[in-house]
């Protein structure tokens, strides 16, 4: 797998020179993409029918075959999408911090991209138009590799992606495709040429990527949502962010999965589980909570700690805020937790005690998203906890530069009886 | 080593504690543990004598028996930075970012620990204060490893850090330390016990360890710096800069180990090559800029991508400043560069094209360093391109968290037709 070593170097090469370009070239391109995008509309349609057919002669389901599916109002909104892009401040240079050091001795940093990002998805296809469009936008090369069940499609949108670069006198390379599995088995060994892999798919998916690669992975491979309804919780507003947490969206990453509730809040509990069983909801009850859940379905162990991405609570009971908190930190994935009380001290001390990567009071886990929080386009949601954490926008993408402009002073001008660094801070001038 | 898991887990349990409590009684223990050394001092220092005896016996040489040594000064000057961080401002909570998502639902994003760090370095047993005062202030742990010639005086003085936290009723296991290299070994495994290695060493060190983990690791192997001397440079500025770079510590990872010289600047080399043998540096010059340098030894194969760590210095010539750039991404470690020109635009354009941590214009490649950027404390040089890069201070063993305070919100009540977010941001309120 030599080849897949040059085609990196190849792609860092690209991206180098697309770095150094100016910001408005980028945001052309992203117009030019949209462009491209209507123009050759009819092939890319063409080419997805074509997966399409394949795909139901291999028995996928029909989610899956949903996901896959491209249509002109898909590609209509996809094209909005550039277009919001286009139009975004451009991250690249960006002046995060700016000290002088000394007359004439000026140190800033600013934003930088990452460099060379290795993305894997599943099945959709649009997130060749979405993730490129965050490389376009934020300076960074991708390497993508797509479901195996999209390959026609995925392909007529890379070299739309590309002819966009072109026709911008822009470097072809920094959005580039790969087709099967062993060359991301191989990809997965240049810690020295990808700086950075982002899976999108299921947590078996991630969790075999995070093992079999020393680069850095932004993702999350499980989504185990806590709610906590406290001693001091309104029953209503219980009621109402478990029902939300669950059934919202059963399978997304931020539904949540398990309810801990303090033995005092026990006899409120049946409305909370009323109100859960008649949105559909099947509850896992230890046997304190179940007293007062008669259609509960016992506990079993692997409750409350699984993501079930279904229409399945956990119910657990604990004898204070305490024990909920070591519960989440010994079953949970660090990825979203709530408390839901009336009581603002036992709130923020839930808010400041718990170590994962989104923490609410009164609020539903669902609220745990990119678009939600005013990131704009989501990268993903990391619970690692190196680099960026919880939902990621498009400055997950990005690394920083230290930039120093000085007249010719060398570092043994300063010390101890000599010249003194002045240190001032100058990100907010007067 | 299933103690070593166990371990580790207890050393998160207590960092979870100890990153929950107030920042003052942090402040306390910095100011508890500077007192406590020098309680302790005539205990320290007979630990060290014994070190040092038996380093002695093993033939350890003098620049290494030097760095080993403790005395009543450098105790002093520990304490002074214990004092000094004990009144530096707590990282831990520390808002980043906040956003009206509605009214009543404002979401905050606060620094917050990274974890537990596992910390590796060599000789010098100060380390272990420094690092240890660092974990305190940031609410992170440590599990630190030593070098074994310090192995006596590293364990009086982790015990002197558990003294400082059980005398504020902190968690005495948020500092520990481990002696052998099996250990290590075993630890670099825990890749869900351990956020984040810091090696301090040698590049084979740091490189080893970089390939026997897949826990992040903060840091660089190597220092290859450039200097870029431009057509436009000025003579003597370019002199003092190559001299201020290879010679004011050579064995720096910010010394300069290549001269890089725009082919028109050559008429004006020999008063560079003169300064630096003046100096003592030992030239080693490719044929172009060797006609200019008469006292130049000629340049071998590895010359222009070592890091020499002593009085030599590479000498290359190139064409052009792209060229110059081409060479710095080909044969550098992405640590720090340099320019000199007096011409402004060239200028800029090396600052915008050259991928590395620190991009300097006039000014020696030795600024690179976190107490010359203001950072205070140095927690080490990042080269990588995730999380910290170039010199890290205290903010990059912090990662964060999201918070959102609501009021008992449901995700299912905004979208098409129904709430708006209003995405405020309330950063700077007026």
């Amino acid at each position: 797998m030599t080849g897949l070593t040059e085609l990196a170097q190849g792609v860092r090469r690209a991206q180098r020179k697309f770095a150094g370009t100016d910001a408005q070239k980028r945001s052309q391109s992203l117009v030019a993409l949209a462009a491209i995008l209507k123009e050759r509309q009819d092939e890319i349609l063409q080419a997805n029918q074509a997966d399409i057919a394949a795909a139901k002669a291999d028995g996928l389901d029909a989610p899956l075959l949903s996901r896959l599916r491209l249509s002109d109002s898909k590609i209509d909104v996809l094209c909005e999408g550039l277009q919001a892009l286009s139009e975004s401040p451009d991250p690249v240079g960006r002046l995060e911090k700016k000290t002088r050091l000394d007359d004439g001795l000026m140190l800033t940093r600013v934003m930088s991209p990452i460099g060379v990002l290795l993305i894997i998805f599943e099945s959709r296809p649009d997130a060749v138009i979405q993730i490129g469009g965050l490389a376009l936008r934020s300076g960074n090369a991708v390497i993508m590799k797509g479901g195996r069940e999209a390959a026609k499609t995925n392909a007529v949108l890379v070299s739309c992606i590309q002819d966009a670069l072109v026709a911008n006198a822009l470097p072809q390379h920094v959005v580039v495709g790969v087709e099967d599995r062993a060359s991301v088995a191989a990809l997965l060994e240049l810690d020295g040429e990808i700086d950075l892999v982002i899976p999108r798919g299921s947590g078996a998916m991630v969790r075999h990527i995070q093992e079999s690669t020393r680069i850095p992975v932004l993702g999350h491979a499980d989504g185990i949502c806590a709610l906590y309804i406290d001693e001091a919780a309104d029953p209503a507003m219980a009621a109402q962010l478990a029902v939300d947490g669950k059934c919202d969206y059963p399978s997304a990453c931020n539904a949540t999965e398990t309810l801990l509730v303090h033995e005092a809040f026990l006899p409120h509990l049946k409305g909370v589980g009323q109100a859960l069983q008649a949105a559909g909801v099947t509850l896992r009850a230890d046997p304190a909570s179940r007293d007062c859940l008669p259609d509960a379905e016992p506990a079993t162990d692997g409750d409350g700690n699984t993501e079930y991405g279904d229409l399945v609570l956990a119910v657990r009971t604990v004898p204070s805020m305490s024990a909920a908190i070591d519960y989440i930190h010994a079953n949970g994935s660090g990825h979203t937790d709530a408390i839901v009380t009336e009581n603002p001290d036992t709130a923020e001390q839930f808010l400041r005690l718990v170590d994962s990567a989104s923490v609410f009071h009164n609020a539903s886990t669902r609220f745990a998203d990119g678009y939600r929080y005013g990131l704009g386009a989501e990268v993903g949601i990391s619970t690692g906890r190196i680099h960026a954490r919880g939902p990621v926008g498009v400055e997950g993408l990005m690394t920083t530069r230290w930039l120093l402009r000085g007249s010719g002073q060398g570092a043994s001008e300063y010390g101890p009886g000599k010249r003194t660094f002045l240190h001032v801070d100058e990100n907010f001038p007067s």
